[in-house]
């Protein structure tokens, strides 16, 4: 098994830059919890990159700060609409309802993607007090099936959220490659659209830890200060998830990680559509490609590039590219793939 | 304000043989959460100097180790016994009780300490429906008043504990100093004395971020396994914080950081102990000092060197002592402290 | 509109038998929290019904029943197999996730029923710590579509628990309903079937408030008792829950209250199926008649006899019949549909 | 033992006039979770009782109309002042903690009240994200220990929260002792002093089973209903509960049950005070009378007529007064304490 493989964007490794602003901030004393200078700077970084209103919270995780933005925004007789497929529904172990003791409203995306008619779907049950009120929509861009919302859908979605008094919550874990898979930069994808909280991704772009939850809101805000602490997302040593965010924001570093993860995505999903036997299953918008194969190739692939099952029964296997995977990458995934189906082939 | 403080020990820059090891890690691709080579090594590491039955769960911080330790032990009707002054009781924004649905049943401590009487007051409501039932004794170590509990406290406590059905928890956040105090190593202080659940400090020992829950029941390991996901504090790139903790406790670093800090400390607290109008209160035991002085003082000295208050209403401040804290510092706070009481007397 | 109707089963009034025991019960002193002789004779005769070894708890509500039921077989990390239409999940306005912080598992059921190939699709991701942990699977007995579970049903659903290490609930706010449905007593429908948790229902079958639950395992038990008070469930004048208990399922009433809202709901149904327009929907096999009918029509047969809708979007409503409606009322309901569905017919 | 004694007023029976109510409210079917008239009485009559703008929350219990009400006041980060001895810190199993997520800050009452100075010792932390954020101060009227707030105390503590921006929970489960004691009605006693939730006690003064959560404002009102639906407080048949409620407090019944009790602690209390070897310990100025008693004499009493023990270190018993305790019951348990200290005299 070679060093690289795709097993997920988090399997990568930190950008040198990174290390380099790690090394920076690592002088002299910090006032810890965000006090100090260098999250400061960070902060102004993101005004500038989010708006003037814009307030961010570094927080350790993803999954973190999806759990604190959502509880910034809910009671826990409040509910979250958001796909099936999720990463808040299916990939935390429960850690919103557990945390904001709220129910999470899902239903099947398409192809990872909420549509407005869905979340109007649920909006029958206001008012009665034996259900679960929505008052989060909770959109994943790009989503955790390689797709990308448009910013049409985004914007459709939203204007049903102020209609109805919902904040609209976007998880940005990828919200980089989608950006770039859009042309749009980050505000125009994000506040431009109404987006109320924002997680937004820096550990599968690069970073060794961390992610920013951003509001605009003061109230959210105040309360998000506290959920931060109250949900163990508060570093002490805050200097270090702070300076590794201005360099990644501050600078194109998002936009070339992202774009060079996609670009390699698009020449894998090429690649794989012109081998006999193997098929990509949804739209390669990200950094993501999900491939059908008869389920007998599978651990014959898998030994020699590392990757994970996405839908075991039906022979789906998910390919998430990094920023630190190489064209020689590609061309060895291809030659595990065409060697796998060679072998599988009746003769 | 010079570049060196003794505002917190989460003020320091994190050790360069830290960062090293940080540099070491960052080479190819890692599968994540736990599953990769250098984790390996870590959880290794651990079981060499916890024992052959230890499980190290690598976490962000210290309040996500207290929080999930503590939840894997817990049922919500059952409570933790600690005192007043505990970082679970006071300094976590109530995670704990959010988190677990637990009450802590807290009592002012012995400068910090619990005693065996303290804990056995609780225990007479134990099967009475109406009262939350007491099931895990927690202890700092190092307390949060620069103290340390000495051997035989804690042997008493984990015997009052093993009578009754209870767990024992440290809250490790400084158990090197307290190692390097009590002149023993690390698994005499805890998994020796019938310690259960460890919250193994790292951040304020040199770390960039991390601590550890290490645990030797497979019935708490199996719980801490859900409890670390479900709790925010499973790492994707969990490589960046296995790395540092072999470095810190795989060599003597622990220690010589321990050592250093609390040799300073104890330095400044002899210094402060010769200045007129300046009263050390409570025994220096670690790396914390705690000084009385006359209030108005208090502001004129931390114009030229940063530090908290500790009880504001009494005059009582703390300074604590890091491992990158120097001599010419503890120099330069005597300096100040003199300065500020001089201009402050009475001509 | 009469004064009986259909909207519910808890539209009905209390049965006489009840308001004499209640009345009998409310003599002298008696110690508080279920600690008196009332309360130990309705244990007894719990044990009587369900097995020597049955542990039962009294407690207000149906939705307290259920969620401390689940309470005590829960950790956090661990959910509920359910269908998507349980009660559970779509009535209680998401009081398991947040009592329990655990997760429902939900599924659209086969007309109100859990099959168990479904329960065996979610065991896929058993000891993946970022998924949910199946732990219970949650049958609701009758269904909330009228459906009663064939005793072959829960069978093989609870030798699936038995091999998986989970418990199986049943909620049972219906239950007198289903075993006069199966011909079977209640023992040999929880019990002999595996159940591990039974929420015995009272309130909708003649009490004026009060439900049981019904564990066998001590473990559990022990739990319950905690759960009970924490969860505001722990009655002071406990005497009061528990003498109608007596009543109810310590004579045949449970049984003529149960056989005389099912053989209404079965005419009911013979009635409505003779009906032009109207279309009985699911196979009634208790005391609810699911009933499609053109949407127009229904606020003109609301507005002679109060029910409420099932389906708006459909056009199905549900009509709900308790132990004291009347034969009469069947005619009046009968009368009011053919009334509405004759003025609607275009002439 | 006798048919009465002094374990609690939840010992007591159900009021006739109680009875009769429910036997009234016990015709035809009725819309359920409160919609029916009955409830809609219950209601207009608490407006009558506490101000046009009062809203009515009838729960099944104590602890519930004391978690529900807090719930709709708290975030999670945010804490309740109360004392040590109060029934949500000591009494409740922690049920607060589990449901709110909340910590209660709980300080040592004066003989069970809290001070001014005492609530305002709290505020120190505001604003400081390590520490719970007091919201709400809780006091009982009348406490737990038998005495009543003046007006001065509760008016003094509501102007510092209303200075503060918290809100004043009155545990007001035996709130009709302490208005008797005051001679003062109870709006006098809660509105107008600026209490914004009040837990309104009827189990200890008549009812069945039952208490109401009242608010003033429309926003705690709104969040009180999905809390009473969530928190498991909803009774499906709800007019069983409103209707004793109007019987209880739409007539002089609640005065004059309250006065009954009062009166007879007052007359124990003069005759214990003549006893010589019992002592008096607290003010008696409800329905609660705390005794000092050598520790031997205590289970002779007892033998004779049950009581709990308050504070068995001490030898202080509790002798709860209800309603339908009498002269006679007073006497008898005068002549039990003079016997048992009687026979344990040295001879």
């Amino acid at each position: 098994m070679g060093d690289r493989f795709f097993a997920s964007d988090n399997s990568a490794t930190v950008h040198p830059a990174i290390m380099e602003a790690l090394a920076r901030a690592n002088t002299g004393h910090a006032i810890g919890y965000g006090e100090d200078e260098v999250t400061k700077e960070a902060a102004a970084m993101v005004r500038d990159r989010f708006g003037s209103r814009a307030k961010a919270f570094f927080v350790y995780s993803g999954t973190g700060a999806n759990v604190i933005g959502l509880q910034s925004a809910l009671r826990s007789h409040e509910g979250v609409i958001c796909t099936a497929e999720s990463h808040i529904n299916w990939d935390e172990c429960g850690a919103v309802e557990k945390f904001t003791g709220s129910k999470l409203l899902s239903v099947p995306g398409d192809r990872g993607r909420l549509t407005g008619p869905q979340v109007e779907s649920f909006l029958s049950t206001r008012g009665v007090v034996h259900h679960t009120q929505p008052r989060v929509v909770s959109l994943t861009q790009a989503t955790e099936m390689g797709t990308v919302y448009p910013v049409e859908t985004v914007r459709e979605i939203s204007e049903i959220c102020k209609r109805h008094g919902m904040y609209l919550h976007m998880d940005g874990a990828r919200i980089s490659n989608a950006a770039v898979s859009l042309g749009i930069d980050l505000a125009a994808m994000t506040r431009e659209l109404g987006v109320d909280i924002l997680s937004l991704g820096g550990t599968k772009n690069g970073l060794m830890f961390g992610e920013a939850v951003i509001v605009w809101d003061d109230e959210l805000a105040q309360r998000l200060h506290f959920a931060q602490k109250q949900g163990m997302q508060l570093a002490s040593k805050m200097r270090y998830i702070a300076a590794p965010f201005t360099a990644l924001f501050g600078t194109d570093l998002w936009r070339d990680n992202a774009q060079k993860a996609n670009a390699l995505a698009s020449e894998l999903a090429t690649k794989v559509g012109a081998i006999d036997g193997a098929e990509v299953v949804y739209p390669v918008e990200a950094n993501g490609v999900f491939v059908s194969l008869p389920k007998e190739v599978i651990p014959l692939v898998r030994d020699e590039v590392f990757f994970y099952d996405w839908e075991p029964e039906e022979g789906i296997v998910r390919f998430m590219v990094s920023f630190d995977n190489s064209p020689e990458d590609i061309v060895a995934l291809e030659g595990a793939l065409r060697k796998a189906l060679e072998s599988n082939r009746p003769t």
